[in-house]
């Protein structure tokens, strides 16, 4: 955990002044620039000291066998693991040939400033060195949102206290040796020098680096120019290698004097284009750099997050820290998902290397959602990449012995790459949140250009896999039966509620899509009859209640289920599943990770009022929050049913997940998730919005402490802000033209234009507060 | 598979008359010899060619890492793995510096005979040599069951058509290649050199080789010593190696003479002795050998075998083969069992490297029922073997969160070296297994002492298990959840019938137990609390019965799964598990092997005669038997119900899976528990015999076509002695004194010395015979 004082408290920023090395790691997680087609750790210029270098590209894996000592039919053979690529973030500095290194001699001042506003890292150190020359370096990065090929370092030294011989050697370096890694199964596998060197050049002050990956065959290239601003003795050499480029900078520096390098970087890669076209591909990219100027990056940068934050922006007062946690959330969200472009959105962005540098079911469950109301297209990017691999999941809908598409439970170029299939293949409900993702993001956005071309075929292939997965019995009911939910502590069960009625949307939705593209429908084979088949199957879909307890089953059964004996394990034995073997975790009334408390937000018209409040109460007492996809989704629940204080501080415990370390693997990576959650946790929680067959509503309400909340979201090319306070709430459109119809606690109110809406508060519901297992109620915000 | 003519049918043994090179791996498991201790594929006398080279010592393994792409808590690290070791059965010949290859020159004649009265694999081999030399070699090889550490040949050589210069080379040699082995998950991992060498010597006639296993720490010695009869000039060498050991004999022959080795091979093997006590070991049974010689050694095999089908024999009049194929079966289960002595019966015995050596829940399930009546001393030593691993499985139990003992899934020494762990830790019904087994070897031998010394512990320790795993729900049911019964093609079940009536038995049988043993039970920590805990729990524990179908449910909610597609399922698409995911099969009814067919059969008292018939009828539908273990309790429960043809058609299978290799797998090893199962079939199948709660009982019935069935037991120290036929059965007592209450189809008898009790054959209940899958209706018999 990381406890408050690492960072300071700041409306639009993150801010270390102190390096520690205890928290590197973590820190360069949380200081990683991204723009979702590159992505860089936090690592100081000079390399080292590191927790964990990382240098990252959307897509680029290497391929890993995947060990079973007892195979079985259709357990995934080889795994992709994301790998850490040619390095161009290194700048070494030696001050008369002592190399600065902040583990020796003295650090005087350290700052680091992580920008929201800007999009950059900036550094100001100022060092002593061993044979006591004092240097100030600052450096600033930026991984530009425009030009999504290119990153950029302007990095400066002067001496304060003498001359001094300065040599600074700008690398590019492949094949970095890293840190062994523990033995976490959450924790990426280490690949050892993955790239293979095809092409190597040096010209001037620019390198060039040509790789390609062993097993995956990705080509890759990595190039750097520099701009050098130093003394009239300044001296430029380069040299390059198979594995590392090297542009030496030598200069003598008085007092004033600075030495001022700018570095442009830029990635290109493929497994289809040639080396040559993947080579000119940098070269192009840098003379775009060359032709905008570091400072024309630095414009648009601020120029693309400042139209970002005037439509996404999220106002709290009352809470400072959160505040600014919920800025460092949706900066994050957007680094994660604004250039992907037709590749996936992976759990941890590109900020490190955990889970292999998958995407799994949360990109679609809850960091689209956000992006659908603040940054829309790079939705239908993310979906389009859903698409482009659905030859992969036909493929292995049909290996499963079943029709339509199977899309992966974890994966970066679509193959299933899980290989514990209770938790992974049968985790079918992944089809589904895929399903509600095309039919929020059409719904928000009405881009039927889209759904006709995209959403119908990932609505219909997936509609056909529930049709194949489910079964009729006896009685009528559509049961899916031996299915994983996203509660990872059960498995393969009988009609787990929350995929049920994922499914139902699936299939209703695929009906009314092709209602509205039948011949688009009739191109992809979709008949009346099957039509009606999936609303059949969806209206006769089993449900499962418990009529003795009063209170929705997770899935068939769970309720008879032995409760998980919480009183007597100890607060050093979460997360469970590593003190636990699974087993016991299935058999038992214990939840992870809200499954049907998600039920409830996102299938909320499936549930009474009344039935929201027991089940919440009742599934409150089972839920642990061993995953971090978890508190969000209970503040949202929690603030419906009217315990504010309570929804408060799961967003506190979600927005302050990375930022404080809870779960001790940020040093992995963020979990863009759950910082998407922040967002979801407010305007779906106490924002109470909901978006559901067309019908806008909202339920705002404050928990004691928050003075007011604003937020911005954008349905339909409108902009409607939203502000509330302790009394009432304000409805206005900032932009777009036309007519918002929504409710306000249920009451339909119509904004328009110019004209704000103001509505007053009701009072919450008084309900007796809930409890939750030992050891596991959320720290009182 | 087999057909029928690669061997001949007949009584008291086995004989094939040509050598098929393309069965040769199958024969090679079917020419078994073993005594429980040492096990020797029947390879041939010069080694090659083979199709998979076996010498087994019981319990010498190695270690292998266990890998996981995704592991998890309680996933066990290691497994063991049996391992080939030092190969004693080699002789090489030379003839005029020719070697003696069958793949080479014209085998004119080719025998080989496996004699299951003298217990002994004898081979006639006519052969011309490329040279044109005709020569006749014969030998005959035993694994002794009288001198558990010994091995011997007896090999001849004897020119046919003229002079020839004969060298015979014997060996002992480790780390022999092995050849690939498949991808079947079944088969054995490769361990290449698994022996490391300690020490050798040569002596005279005599080989010692002593090596160490390189990660189980597992030290053996293996030596053999020779007699030689030639003419006056034969020479004899020896020389030894680190991994090889060689006596070589020279002799030139004229037609009518001929050279006679006889060689006997001794193994000792410990991981706690030292090396010095191993090797000494050895040398003293070579000692012995060659004190009993030869003839001593043959004729104690006969004498060992005589007393043997003495007490076990059935005798089967209408069909040769099946006669032919239960004393085969016999000959092999006492094989695997006779000499285990504290050491595992593995399921392929020691007759292949199959399932890794590992001994499985099959064997208290299927073999001890079948040699409690029949040879019970092995029993109790297997019993004890269990005992001796309490420690471990209390150990794993502690690991897993539970108490008492939780025994391994698939094990050589104790641990639990299952690597998937919804077949292997979830299957607790293992530990009921045990328990049954120790509650009938009790009741079947009245052996109190053991009860009290080996049976308490076990009975007591699982019973704790049963009661920690399950949990009273608020109706007072008593629960096991999340559970995986025999059938593999269902998993993490909760009330899986079987697992819950067996436990019910544990549970009861561990109460009684400690009734009779107080004292003992005091030490144990019992209390009456306890025991009335345990009996408690018994008394309410569920069972699931589906009322709407009238039948019981595998497990709850299993008759709500959609049924199998069995119609557009391929026959080659058997064994479902090669072509179909795992999840596919469990979440549908498909029954891999007999599960609550087994209850009924083994908790006949939970059901009434209508709900077997029902609920067979149901099961039989549903049945594909892709595991070897059952088809003989499908006879079983076909013959109680009235279905006899189909009982018998089941009994053929199961006594014909190896001899014809229907499951394609007899190359591994034999099946041990479907060997045994062919006893079953007929005693309890067609015989009808059960003995439950003391009471013993008889149902017997004849299929048309078979005319008489008599087969022997052993029962509280008397041999009951049965004989069947169309019109009436027999009771007669052939050894020991007093009297033995029996019921025959329900009517009380009793069976006194000297006295032939002679009872008619009520007529079979006729009802519409029941119906099998596609493609999965057993052969007509």
């Amino acid at each position: 955990m990381i406890e408050q004082r690492a960072y300071t408290v700041e409306p639009w920023g993150l801010t270390e002044t102190e390096l520690r090395l205890d928290l590197i790691a973590q820190s360069e997680s949380l200081f990683a620039l991204s723009n979702g087609h590159i992505g860089l750790r936090g690592n100081l210029d000079e390399g080292e000291p590191h927790g964990l270098p990382g240098t990252y590209l959307n897509a680029l894996h290497e391929l890993r066998p995947l060990p079973y000592a007892e195979a079985g039919y259709g357990f995934p053979e080889a795994g992709q693991t994301m790998i850490n690529v040619t390095n161009g973030k290194i700048l070494r500095l030696l001050i008369d040939d002592e190399p600065f290194d902040v583990r020796y001699g003295e650090l005087r001042k350290h700052e680091r400033h992580l920008d929201f506003r800007a999009g950059t890292l900036t550094r100001i150190a100022e060092w002593t060195s061993p044979a006591h020359r004092t240097i100030r370096v600052t450096s600033t990065r930026l991984v530009s949102f425009t030009h999504r090929s290119l990153m950029a370092i302007v990095y400066e030294v002067e001496p304060l206290d003498g001359p001094a011989t300065v040599v600074l050697q700008s690398e590019l370096m492949a094949n970095e040796q890293m840190p062994p890694m523990g033995r976490d199964p959450r924790e990426a596998a280490v690949l050892e020098a993955p790239l293979r060197s095809l092409e190597f050049e040096a010209r001037d002050a620019m390198i060039e680096l040509v790789h390609e990956t062993n097993r995956s065959g990705i080509r890759m290239a990595a190039a750097m120019d520099h701009i050098v601003a130093g003394t009239a003795q300044v001296r430029i050499g380069a040299h390059a290698a198979a594995d590392i480029g090297r542009v030496t900078v030598t200069d003598v520096l008085q007092p004033g004097q600075s030495l001022r390098v700018v570095k442009f970087v830029a990635y290109g890669w493929s497994r289809q284009r040639s080396l040559p076209a993947v080579r000119d591909q940098v070269s192009a990219a840098l003379t775009s750099a060359h032709h905008a100027g570091i400072d024309g990056l630095m414009a648009e940068q601020r120029a693309y997050l400042d139209a970002f934050w005037k439509r996404a922006d999220v106002e709290l007062e009352g809470d400072t820290e959160i505040q600014q946690a919920v800025r460092f959330a949706l900066f994050h969200v957007l680094q994660a998902g604004a250039r992907a472009e037709n590749r996936a959105i992976p759990a941890k962005g590109l900020t490190g290397p955990g889970y292999d540098g998958h995407a799994f079911w949360d990109t679609e469950t809850f960091v689209l959602p956000v992006l659908t109301y603040t940054n829309p297209d790079s939705v239908a990017d993310a979906l389009r990449w859903r698409k482009s691999t659905l030859g992969i999941a036909q493929e292995r809908a049909r290996q499963l012995g079943l029709t339509g598409a199977a899309f992966p439970w974890r994966t970066i170029t679509g193959d299933e790459c899980s290989a514990y299939w209770p938790a992974g293949t049968a985790a079918f409900h992944v089809n589904a949140d895929i399903a509600d993702a095309v039919i929020r993001y059409v719904e928000v956005t009405g881009d039927l250009a889209f759904e006709e071309q995209t959403g119908m075929d990932l609505l219909v292939e997936t509609a056909r896999l529930w049709r194949a997965l489910g079964h009729y019995d006896v009685y009528g009911n559509f049961r899916i039966d031996g299915v994983t939910g996203p509660d990872e502590y059960s498995c393969i069960s009988d009609n787990n509620l929350y995929t049920n009625l994922m499914a139902q949307r699936n299939m209703v939705g695929a009906a009314s899509a092709c209602e509205r593209h039948f011949i688009r429908a009739r191109d992809l084979g979709v008949t009346a009859d099957e039509m009606a088949e999936w609303r059949a199957a969806a209206a006769a879909m089993l449900i499962p209640f418990d009529e003795d307890l009063g209170v929705h089953q997770q899935a068939e059964g769970f309720t008879r289920h032995q409760i998980w004996d919480f009183e007597n394990t100890k607060a050093e034995q979460y997360p469970l599943l590593l003190h636990f073997p699974y087993f016991d975790l299935y058999r038992k009334q214990v939840v992870k990770q809200s499954d049907l408390v998600l039920a409830m937000h996102l299938r909320g018209d499936a549930f009474t009022a009344e039935q929201k409040a027991k089940n919440f109460d009742y599934y409150e007492r089972l839920t642990v929050r061993d995953s971090s996809l978890s508190s969000c989704t209970q503040a949202v629940i929690a603030a419906e049913v009217g315990h504010l204080r309570l929804a408060f501080d799961y967003l506190a415990e979600g927005a302050l997940l990375d930022l404080q370390d809870l779960q001790k693997n940020t040093r992995n990576g963020l979990h863009i998730a759950a910082l998407a959650g922040t967002w979801i946790a407010l305007v779906a929680g106490l924002g109470g919005m909901r978006d559901c067959h067309g019908d806008l509503s909202f339920a705002p309400r404050l928990p004691d402490g928050l003075t007011r909340l604003t937020f911005t979201l954008t349905r339909r090319r409108m902009q409607l802000r939203v502000a509330v306070n302790a009394t009432e709430a304000t409805y206005e459109l900032l932009q777009g033209e036309g007519v918002m119809h929504l409710k306000h606690h249920g009451e339909p109110i119509t904004v328009e234009d110019g004209l704000v809406v103001r509505r007053p508060i009701p009072a919450a519901p008084v309900r007796p507060p809930p409890t939750q297992p030992k050891h596991r109620v959320p720290l009182r915000r």
